[in-house]
This record gives C-alpha cells, sequence and structure tokens, in this order.
C-alpha cells in the first residue's frame, strides 16, 4: 500500500468541487458535489441517533439498492428536525442535482451539517448545485473538503494507492467534524471514493468492518449526532478483478480502507473543537473486548481526565476513578497506569516523583499515550480523543452567533 | 416544617469544628469534626464507584452496626488509591478521635475529599484533630462546613424544624462538592444531623428515598468520585417518640430529610464548578421513571447543551439530539421542548424567532428552567444541572497546581 500525503489526488472517473452559495452566513464554501462518471457501488454507515436528519433517512433508504453516482453535502444547515418541509427539501436537492448532472435523481445521495432546526433555503442550493456541477474537476477534493467543514480548522484528506486483482486502485476520502464526534457516529460527514471494481455487499462489509476500528474508536465531546454518514462509492474505473470473499486482494482492500478511515478518524480528533492534544487511550487486559472498549471510552469521555491532560497535570487518580465508574470489571489493586512510557501506577499505587516528572514531560507533548493495564483477561482497546479545553467552550457557546 | 435560612443553627447533643491542620496547601480549613454527647442511630449512602476511597471502605463496613458517635472529614487529600497503607491511615484516624473525643473508636466515621493517589499526612491529621476537639462548638457549622470545602466557593446548609412525636425536631446538613458531581454519588460529602429519635433501619430506608430523589438528580460533569458520602447521625435529643413505620411522623421526618437534602443538592449544583446557570430540566410523559430520568439525565450531561446554555443560546436542536441518543423511546415529531415558558419546540418543529426571542429572555436568566415532553407515556424526572463554562476547564486544568 502506498500511503499518498496530498490533498492534490485524483480518482478515476470521479470528480468534485465545492463553492459557497450563501447557506453559511460567512463567505465560506458550504456546498460540495462528488461525482462518478459510471454508476459506482455505493455503501453507507449512518448515525445511531433516533433523532435523525431528512438526509440520513433518504441516504439509509437509498443505499439498499447499492448503487449510486453523486452525493450533494452541504454545510451550515443540517436540515434535521426540519419534519416534512425537510425530507422534501432533501428530496427536491437530489432532483436539482440529478437534473444538473444528467443522472437519475434517486441515484444522487445527499448530506447536511450544520445548525439543527433550520430549514434549508432551496432556491440558493439550487443556485449553488447549478454552479458547484459546472466546475467539476478530477482535482476538486480540496475545495469539496472545505465545502463540507463547520467548526473544523481544516480541511480532512487522506489517499492510498494498492495493486488489486491486477490494478493500481485509489481509495480516497475527505471527511468533516469536530465536535459532537463519538462512537457510533457523530457530527461527522466522510466520503470516501474508489476506482476499485468491488460488489457493493464486500464494499458494504468491508465499511462497515473499517468504521467500527476507525471512527467508532475517536471521541471528542461525547455528543451523538443526527446527521452524520460516511458514504463509500466504487465505480470500478481501476479495471481490476472483482475481489472475492475471504481473497488477498479483498484483505488488501480492507487494510487500504482501514487506513482511510483511520487517517481521516484521527484528523478529526486532532481538529477537535479547541484541541490542544490527541491522545491515544490502550487498555489492555481487560476481560473481554467490550470491556477493554468500554473503560477506554470511560476514560476517553471524562471531563475531569480531559481537563487534566489540557493542564498537562499527571492527575492519574482522575483514570482511576474513571476506570472505577465505568461498569467494567476492574481491581484498583491490579491496575498499572502509564502516561508516555512512565509507569505512573502499579498495582493500583502511585510510582512517586520521579515517575511523575517522567509523566508529566509526556503530557507537554501534543501526541500522548496513556496506557492502562487492568491485568483482568487478554482484550485490548485503543480509542483516540483529545483534551478538553477552553476554547472548547467559545467554540460551543457561540456556536450560532 | 420551618425552613431556617441560618448558619447560625444547632441541633441539640451536637457539637462541631472546622480548622486548618496543613493538609490544604494554602491556609484554608481542612479537618473537621461532627460529635455527638450521645450515642445516635447512623445511616449512610456511599459511591458505587468501584475504586473506593479508604474512607468508604471503612464507613461502609462502620455503618451497618446502625449506630456512632463521631464523624472526622478533611479535604485537600482524599485518602484513595493509597491501598493498604491509605486503610489504616483512615483507622488510625478514627482511633485519634475516638482518643480525642472519649468515644470507641469504631463509633467514629471518616471522610476525606481532595487529590487522589496521595496519603494522609498522619502527624497533621493528629494535631488537626486534637485542636478541632478542644474547639467544639454547638454553633460551629460554618466552620464545619469550610473545612470540608474543595473547589466549592461557598459552604453549603440546609436547617429544618419540625414537631415530630410530640416534640419540636430539628434536622440540618452541611455539604461539599461542586466537580465530579453525578448520579449515584460523586464528589460530595454531606453529613446531617437531627435530634430526633429514630430508629436506624428506619433512618437508614428515609436517607436512602431522600438521596434517590435529591443528590442522585443532580450532574455537574458526569464524573463520578471515588469518596463521595452521605451520612446522617440522629441522636434522639429531642426526646420525641420513635415515629413508627408508615406513621404521619415518619411521613413528616422523610419530607424534612428531603427537603434538607433537595437544599444541599441544589446549593451543590448552583455552586458547581464554574457554573453561571442553574438549570432544572424536567422531562415529561416519558414510557416509564427510569426513562424519564435516563432523557433528563442525557440533556443535563450533554456538553453541547451545557455550553450552549453557558453561550445563551436557546440552541434546541442540541437538546432533541441528546434525546436522540438518549436510548429512551422518543419520536422527534412528538417532542415539545420549551425553555422558560416560552414553547420553542411543538411536535419536533422549531416555533419561529419570537418564540426564541423569548426563550433566549429566559436562558439570560441565573435560573433557567427546560421541560420537554415526550409525549409517549405518563412518567416525569425532574434533574438540576449548571452549565459548562471557561472558568470551569481553568479550574480543572489547574486543580493539583
Amino acid at each position: 500500500m502506498k500511503v499518498l500525503d496530498t490533498k492534490n489526488f485524483s480518482v478515476t472517473g470521479f470528480k468534485t468541487w465545492g463553492i459557497h452559495c450563501g447557506i453559511k452566513k460567512t463567505d465560506k464554501k458550504d456546498l460540495a458535489i462528488v461525482y462518478s462518471d459510471r454508476e459506482a457501488a455505493v455503501a453507507g454507515v449512518f448515525t445511531k441517533n433516533r433523532v435523525k436528519a431528512a438526509s440520513v433517512l433518504l441516504d439509509a433508504a437509498r443505499v439498499k439498492s447499492g448503487k449510486g453516482r453523486a452525493i450533494v453535502a452541504n454545510s451550515g444547515c443540517a436540515n434535521a428536525c426540519t419534519g416534512k418541509r425537510g425530507m422534501s427539501d432533501a428530496r427536491a436537492t437530489a432532483e436539482i442535482a440529478g437534473r444538473e448532472l444528467g443522472v437519475k435523481p434517486d441515484s444522487v445521495f445527499v448530506a447536511s451539517t450544520g445548525v439543527i432546526g433550520e430549514y434549508l433555503s432551496m432556491p440558493k442550493v439550487e443556485n449553488g448545485i447549478a454552479t458547484a456541477a459546472g466546475l467539476l474537476s478530477a482535482t476538486g477534493w480540496e475545495q469539496a473538503a472545505e465545502a463540507i467543514m463547520t467548526t473544523d480548522i481544516y480541511p480532512k484528506f487522506s489517499v492510498v494507492q494498492e495493486d488489486i486483482g491486477g490494478k493500481s486502485v485509489t481509495i480516497a476520502g475527505i471527511a468533516k467534524g469536530s465536535g459532537m464526534i463519538h462512537p457510533n457516529m457523530a457530527t461527522m460527514l466522510c466520503f470516501i471514493v474508489t476506482d476499485a471494481n468491488i460488489a457493493a455487499p464486500a464494499l458494504k462489509k468491508a465499511l462497515l468492518a473499517s468504521t467500527e476500528r476507525t471512527f467508532n474508536n475517536i471521541t471528542v465531546d461525547g455528543d451523538m449526532s443526527t446527521n452524520d454518514m460516511v458514504l463509500c462509492m466504487a465505480n470500478g474505473a481501476a479495471g481490476n478483478k472483482r475481489p472475492a470473499a475471504g481473497s488477498k486482494d479483498l484483505k488488501k482492500f480492507q487494510a487500504c480502507l482501514d487506513t482511510v478511515a483511520g487517517s481521516l478518524a484521527k484528523q478529526m480528533v486532532r481538529d477537535g473543537e479547541g484541541a490542544t492534544k490527541f491522545v491515544e487511550i490502550e487498555v489492555r487486559n481487560a476481560r473481554n473486548p467490550s470491556e477493554a472498549k468500554r473503560a477506554a471510552m470511560t476514560v476517553a469521555k471524562s471531563s475531569l481526565v480531559k481537563t487534566a491532560l489540557f493542564g498537562e497535570d499527571a492527575n492519574w487518580g482522575r483514570i482511576m476513578a474513571a476506570l472505577g465508574y465505568s461498569g467494567v470489571e476492574m481491581d484498583e489493586a491490579r491496575t498499572d497506569i502509564y502516561i508516555g512510557k512512565a509507569k505512573l501506577v502499579e498495582k493500583g499505587l502511585g510510582q512517586g516523583k520521579s515517575a511523575e516528572r517522567e509523566a508529566t514531560l509526556a503530557l507537554k507533548q501534543r501526541e500522548v499515550q496513556i496506557a492502562i493495564d487492568l491485568h483482568k483477561g487478554k482484550s485490548t482497546a485503543v480509542v483516540w480523543t483529545c483534551d478538553l479545553s477552553s476554547e472548547y467552550i467559545k467554540i460551543n457557546a457561540a456556536y450560532r452567533n
């Protein structure tokens, strides 16, 4: 697998662009189109929130066909909690795009992110789609990635290439999401495109597996959004032989998807609202995988742990307290805690000033590793989070202003 | 019931005081004693965190006897995650107090709050107990309440009087706790004393009921502590007839306990770390009581809702999103949301600019009511929380400095 560190990429058969059409109050881009010049296999993963945006309801129904031609995404307005009118606006968005792109309306997927409870301005959407459709380019990914941003500071890309079925295949993705990020999809949109030839059911299975290992292992603030989705389009333009179930080629494809999704997930955490640190939390030797993940997530979500990280304070008692209320089997007297390479706690007891000094040095870095050994079983989980800073409050107190 | 709005109260047979003995780095008070001149019935409720401080382990065992004479509480050091030495220090604290007060060591309860993972300085504790024991006073509650504070801004009191069993009985409490406050006990210490004559089993039952209705309905940051407890001592000095099971007198006692615990719980939320607003969240017409409470608590804990409250932004979409991921049965198209008296959302849809203006005015007050009607059943729950401000981050980033 070749990991390309660039935003100037292209994926055979795909075109894209992003523009400003007035949905956002600022002059920032707010509408993007992703277009495939031929029918693509499509898979999707959607928010588990019971309150679902119109776009989520529409796409979850459409993705059952396993195929599609385009995605229209807007930022600035979530078109969630907007009832029948919202649903009809989402459908109209797809119809307008179908007309502009010359594809069937029901082959168009719709995505929205932004403020909940406000209606889309359909004249703006209509103008926006017409403009963006006229500008579509094979190398427009930076524009598209910018057009789906809300409180994100930077656009997010990931691109890899791999030889699959005798051809060089590209798998690339763009994503947004910096607050409300939490397992089971949160305020995030992610569009992954590939020129690989792969059957829709295999694509769906691969996407679900990647999501579980990547997007579902990150948390910024514990909130889960109404809008979020990962869509993956595979248009087969690379002309490779379709990878068979269980084949080496399918494993290679999965590894590529994992890499792209993992990179985008980490970028989301790094760009978490107000984040000053990227924090990896590993729980080792839990009783089973679900307890490992639950323990790691409870620590990752604790406001007290996250503020201590912001304050670069090796206050391990807060980690121990979070483990204690996580609901997983643990025994304080068996638990070890590491920050960076410092073994701060052994068998439940602090290891003194020099371990604490070493941990404090590790906390001063932008990337922090916390490892917790429960000594209760053999399961491990790794989750990614960020610290909780004063900036998070500022961003979210004034979000709609 | 007479609610006395004073900190200069006394409860027959009880003496108390609080002093500084050097456990805290500042010159603030850090050790308190509560003493009954005769044997009292004692009941307690303790943290459900699996990681329990030595004081919690000691007291949970002692409270089984249903009786006791004194409480020694320190702030500044939680004596949690301190292993065998911590346990032996907690026992020694009770022994020193027993000696100084002339009571049996195992009739002394111990409470600690502060940084986790540090050992108590026993010479300081010994000096502190000797000093405080010498100063015990019937009106020392302000000193005692100050001595259990950590990040609290002000000490917390509540006092009521009621005629029970032919006598005037006083029920009074002090409490601390401003972060890590969350259902099932969190960083809070609460000591309630009464001169009522009541059997230990009845006292225990009443305390559990009050706790469920008060302390378990508040949340500040979703973290649950290792140390926290409510202890209630009833020494019978009022000379009332013991209230019988199901009696009117027992109901009056319960109402008094509810009032004291409720007042202290609300004071804790008002004094939540960095709180600028006291927020009551009522969920109506949920399918059952546990879903009502879960829905209310999920909204109360959402960082996005809490930052919007801080920003005085009627961003009801975040409330709807939190309801959606709360896991309770709800239907967006049936849900109404009120802020203050403004019906902001009806049947899932925003009610426009004038409702929003009214809601925004309500949000500018220091006390905010949010009501959510799920129209799914007949159960109601009320919880209390505060907003999430930049000050919370400051306090918790630098807590150990």
